[in-house]
């Protein structure tokens, strides 16, 4: 396959003529070695030619979630999206992890606007944070996404600049000509955004799936792709989340069946679990409640808050007088109500986890109770969900979740899905998003089988620099980016060195020891105070270390020694070592030496 | 259905004459909407009646792991397995996790022998713990399982009582009769036992799956069970671990082709990951090596050594010269290579993990070679696995795994297979062992469905006591049952309040303070340290807190308090009120007041 003429010799009508860009002469079936062999660099970016658009990722390539891509033409930035990453066990205690925006900072008033595809967290959790530092940015988004911003903008007291648009627009924001298409996803009114500079034309997919049934009847655009393909894509972002996985995705619709047998054989109370994101779940709930002579009651203050939402927007058909409060729905008979909560992750505070530990304020599991699980398990999060299982189960309760029964659809095309995509967009070059390593590859290897040459397909990850000149996208450095944690109300004070600190104290816990010295002479003027936490449950367990404690003192006191810091050294080393000899442990060791 | 007659009462014949036990007029397709709801009790049992049999399981029920279970009769003791847990994040740093053996420490010498179904660590790895108690104990198995508690003794510096059994035979193990029947796994020479005593007949089925085409041709002894069910099996203790999968496990040499195919495209280095003592599977790579000309390198400890014994007891047959040392390896051309490593549970230390962080001392990963993980994902180690995978595919290695190829089936009978068990041994008791709660209640609602009654299903716990009494099985009270924790050279000194201590350490890091007083006085004689650990990576993140432990120090002079443990107190509650309020966030806060 020849390589296209570079853009400024191309008019649209010569696009337009071009043959559907497949190499037929390469057999599809034998999936290429690998795709882009070659090592990420370190360097700084050159400066963007001329003409050119450079493409960043500040976060979720390399990783799923915390999505953000950083387009830059003429010296001018459009966002897409601006998402959370849910931390996992490498970064314990911390709530959040937001891309990091160091890398435009300094370039804030360059943003022309903040466009989001929906509004997932990992999409639009980070929101708030960035608008801090420009209060005044332009969001763009679908009537859906941008009620969810607002609601979260309105917890953390900001008054965003919002600017609705719908599939089918074309507006420009500053120096960016964006058209709009309608995507099926796991959310209602999801986008995809074309967007043109001179540069060329790059279409981003945004988390995308093709469900050719769509409950709502909103299938993703696939003809309009087309016509961008017949048009010319000459940069094609394409989530990977599911592109390791072979095959299709079974329609949402089909999960309704399913609900309604479950329905129908429970003779007590059902509770059902999923994202409080997924109305199109919820919807089947309440249809199938409906069906079945049962009230709803929603449980969980997100569930409650995006379901009002979707309501008010006429997402979600909500029968008179269907819904009840827990009050209300204590007082039903068991076989009139569900339950719809939040918890589908094992989230311990959530109300299903505190089900299962029969904490819950109003709501005790009994042998009778039907529980379904109508979500994904989110790798790292089995061992939450699972322990929620077995509390429900070991209650009595019957249990139903994706494993038993098919309760969930994922929201993400598997590799059958993507080639279809390819083959409408045909795209020039391709750049894998949304995706660790695992899925890029994966993503990037279905492009090649379709047509797209080898090494037309960039595989980058966070912090990487593609630039799209001439018609031709490569990798031409990197910009520092890293993780930026929220733990409490503190952003980004957290580091890999307070991370590396949590992870050692979890393993082994901590041994202080504290003493008092004179100031002139280093002599111990307190016996020195042991004491472990995280070590043992023995309290008798550091008696051993403590004579070897006082001699090093002595030792030191001995060679002179009055410099707290060298004491403090001194004891840790004994310690460590007596540790690592007796108990093959290696708690962090804390030496306090104290000048009187 | 009726109950069987009880014991005393029935004859061989008349249990020979009896139908088999199934009630065909209740609906297998509905599933019960539960089995035994009631509360399990806390009471220690009462005396076990003359001629009744007790079981008790130490570990294995309610978990998965740990498997060890304690049958009595007339005073004497038989114990089955003796396995250990691997650590989820709920014990951080602990390395392995041993049945409690308190319930019979003051037993030990009532043990008539510890029966090993196979070779697992779940069911033997903590045979060397109870041997340190009882150094005598006659610990039966088949050869392959007494191979490998050899070499595990051996480590230990034990000398272990073995006694071999093969399937087919019985034997007197001092007042249990015991017949051993062979097992389908994932490891070679499992057994199942059958233990008679005046109690009446117990099929325990160690590890089982059904499959009916194994490698080695040898199956599980579907009609030994048959004809066990004839005789009347009053207790039939049943694997869980797949009973919520529906269906049947294929055939392990179905593995054989799909491992094949990798090879025949692979034109670079293989690397195969898998359980080590998976010598089917091993087995099978070595096949597929010989087809393709390539020479196998094994590596890692445990993999070495147990394809070293199952070689010499004859379960894998490695042709002369097939085998090469690392440094051999490395000489090859990539095409005559494969690697069998251990690691596919993404074991840090792993050798896989080794390379996958590009850090092991002779593999280096490259764009051209192909990994396969031909083993199970375990639940909780799936960010650990998925990490070895995204470094793996960083690299550009091509990774071939279950998600993506028929490379490993399960070692455990699914529902499909464990109705066939159900039908051919038609107990009149059932008690699900090894499982969670989910896998347990699915199990017991199978038995139900084949017509045991839902009150001879007996869903236990460990440490929850079952009687069997004139044909009957029931719950009689409870045994206090706790994790016992290894880590490192130490067992059992860590207890839930270290695990506490470390769970919060390793969330929120530690703020201590450390401040010398006046013994007489309760003046500050230093100026208090502050430091954290953990907590912050910002060097001023604690100045806003020390004028107010200064203005607390004062205040408790001025009340004239002295106790250094009040003083502590007070401290205490400053910073953490402080940190609270200002962070969000529950660092441990350490107080260290030296009276001098």
């Amino acid at each position: 396959m020849s390589r296209p003429p570079a853009r400024s010799d191309r008019t649209r009508s010569d696009r337009r003529s071009r043959p559907p860009r497949r190499d037929r002469s390469r057999p599809v079936e034998a999936p290429p070695e690998e795709v882009n062999r070659a090592e990420l660099p370190s360097n700084p970016p050159p400066s963007l030619p001329e003409g050119g658009l450079r493409v960043v990722a500040l976060g979720g390539i390399g990783e799923i979630g915390r999505n953000m891509t950083v387009f830059e033409y003429g010296g001018r930035l459009l966002v897409v999206d601006c998402g959370v990453l849910f931390p996992s066990e490498d970064s314990p205690g911390v709530d959040l992890i937001l891309p990091d925006f160091r890398a435009i900072e300094d370039r804030l008033d360059d943003i022309d606007a903040l466009v989001l595809t929906h509004g997932h967290e990992d999409h639009i959790g980070a929101v708030p944070f960035l608008l801090r530092q420009r209060p005044d940015l332009t969001v763009v988004g679908s009537r859906f996404t941008l009620a969810l911003v607002a609601a979260k903008c309105k917890e953390h007291r900001l008054t965003p600049h919002l600017l609705e648009v719908k599939e089918g627009e074309r507006l420009h924001h500053g120096a960016f000509d964006c058209e709009y298409f309608a995507v099926n996803h796991s959310i209602p009114d999801a986008l995809a955004v074309a967007i043109r500079t001179p540069a060329g034309l790059v279409l981003h997919t945004g988390d995308i799936k093709l469900d050719q049934l769509p409950l709502d009847g909103r299938l993703t655009d696939l003809a309009g792709f087309s016509r961008l393909g017949d048009e010319g894509v000459d940069l094609f972002l394409v989530d990977s989340t599911n592109a390791d996985v072979p095959g299709f995705v079974i329609s949402e619709r089909e999960i309704g069946p399913v609900l309604d047998g479950v329905f129908h054989r429970a003779d007590a109370r059902i509770i059902v679990a999923c994202f409080a994101s997924h109305v199109h779940r919820v919807q089947q709930v309440l249809d199938a409640a409906v069906v079945h002579g049962r009230r709803v009651c929603l449980v969980g203050r997100s569930m409650e808050r995006n379901m009002g939402l979707a309501a008010e927007l006429g997402l979600l058909h909500v029968p008179d007088g269907l819904l009840v409060d827990l009050d209300e729905a204590m007082e039903l008979p068991d076989a009139e109500l569900v339950i719809v909560s939040t918890g589908s992750q094992g989230e311990p505070l959530s109300a299903l986890a505190r089900m299962a530990r029969g904490e819950h304020r109003s709501v005790r599991i009994r042998s009778e109770d039907t529980i379904i699980l109508a979500s994904s398990l989110i790798p790292g999060n089995e061992t939450a969900v699972f322990g929620v299982i077995n509390g429900l189960t070991r209650l009595g309760a019957t249990v139903v979740h994706q494993g038993t029964a098919k309760v969930h659809v994922s929201g993400h095309s598997p590799a059958g899905e993507l080639l279809f995509l390819y083959n409408a967009v045909r795209p020039s070059n391709v750049m894998p998003v949304h995706g660790e390593w695992r899925h890029l590859r994966s993503n990037g290897r279905l492009a090649v089988q379709t047509g797209v040459p080898e090494d037309a397909v960039v595989l980058a990850e966070d912090g990487v620099v593609v630039d799209l000149v001439d018609g031709r996208a490569s990798i031409t450095g990197r910009v520092e980016v890293g993780r930026v944690y929220v733990d409490g109300l503190e952003v980004g004070d957290i580091g890999e060195s307070t991370l590396a600190d949590r992870l050692v104290l979890g393993e082994g816990g901590f041994i202080s020891i504290s003493v008092a010295v004179d100031a002139n002479t280093g002599r111990a003027v307190s016996a020195p105070k042991l004491s472990g936490r995280g070590f043992s449950d023995d309290p008798k367990a550091l008696d051993a270390v403590l004579p070897l404690v006082e001699d090093e003192l002595s030792r030191t006191e001995s060679e002179g020694i009055t410099d707290t810091h060298r004491i403090a050294q001194a004891v840790r080393r004994v310690v460590g070592k007596w540790v690592g000899e007796t108990y093959r442990r290696r708690p962090m060791i804390v030496p306090t030496v104290i000048a009187i």
